[in-house]
């Protein structure tokens, strides 16, 4: 699948549009939807990736990111052995719009970490950002 | 609940033995049981915790974590806004084990997210370690 594709999927997704391509998972954040504070989109995508490929092991699967994944999910994605990680907006701009994040760019946990994971940051960028504008017009308040 | 009985539930969930006391969720890693990368006993435990106290706001909660929360697990306690972390093996113990850690530890983790959270380490240190000796001796080759 084509990259550009493959991201605007995880933004359909992020709008509840649901469109499958030939992709192992798309999800969306639950966390409020779920009581669930774990339920980032990227967890939810890699515990169902893990289900449709009945493995742990999602080496040489990309994952598409409407924003720079937290800590938590950037430690999923290292744990489940994931290629390349590609995401619009950041973690800078999911703190702008109110987000309670530990503010540990991906690169500083690759660094860190030793993890040999493979990071685009940027992609669609505009596209991803527009994003939180929208969430902020229909949800502003449900920041956690 | 006195810490170190907190800390034995903790060691005696990992040995599969479930005791209830006055805890929110006691929970052990089913990584491999259920197929699921993300399914570590601490992520698995804040699940259970939001389920229980139907909310995604853990703050005033102590998780007892035989090991040393990964960074996945440590950033799902930042965003439960949990307390206080206690922890008995490190990273580093786990590492040694076999696992395919990111070595970053919850200090560096917490100064580098600027976190709250309330970190005791090593908290009966020997009696978690051992766990690891439990585990090679039945599972051994099940690392990840």
């Amino acid at each position: 699948m084509e990259e550009k594709k493959a991201m605007q999927l995880a933004i359909d997704k992020a709008r509840e549009g649901i469109k499958n391509g030939n992709v192992v998972a798309c999800e969306h954040n639950v966390v409020w939807k779920t009581t669930d504070i774990t339920a980032h989109a990227e967890i939810n995508a890699i515990r169902v990736a893990c289900k449709n490929l009945n493995s742990i092991d999602l080496s040489g699967c990309t994952i598409f990111s409407t924003c720079e994944p937290c800590p938590m999910c950037f430690s999923a994605c290292h744990w489940a052995r994931i290629a390349k990680i590609v995401y619009g907006a950041s973690i800078a701009d999911a703190k702008i719009a109110g987000f309670h994040e530990l503010s540990i760019s991906n690169e500083t946990m690759k660094e860190l970490g030793s993890s040999e994971v493979e990071i685009v940051f940027g992609f669609m960028r505009e596209e991803n950002v527009q994003l939180f504008e929208e969430w902020k017009q229909k949800c502003g308040s449900k920041v956690y």
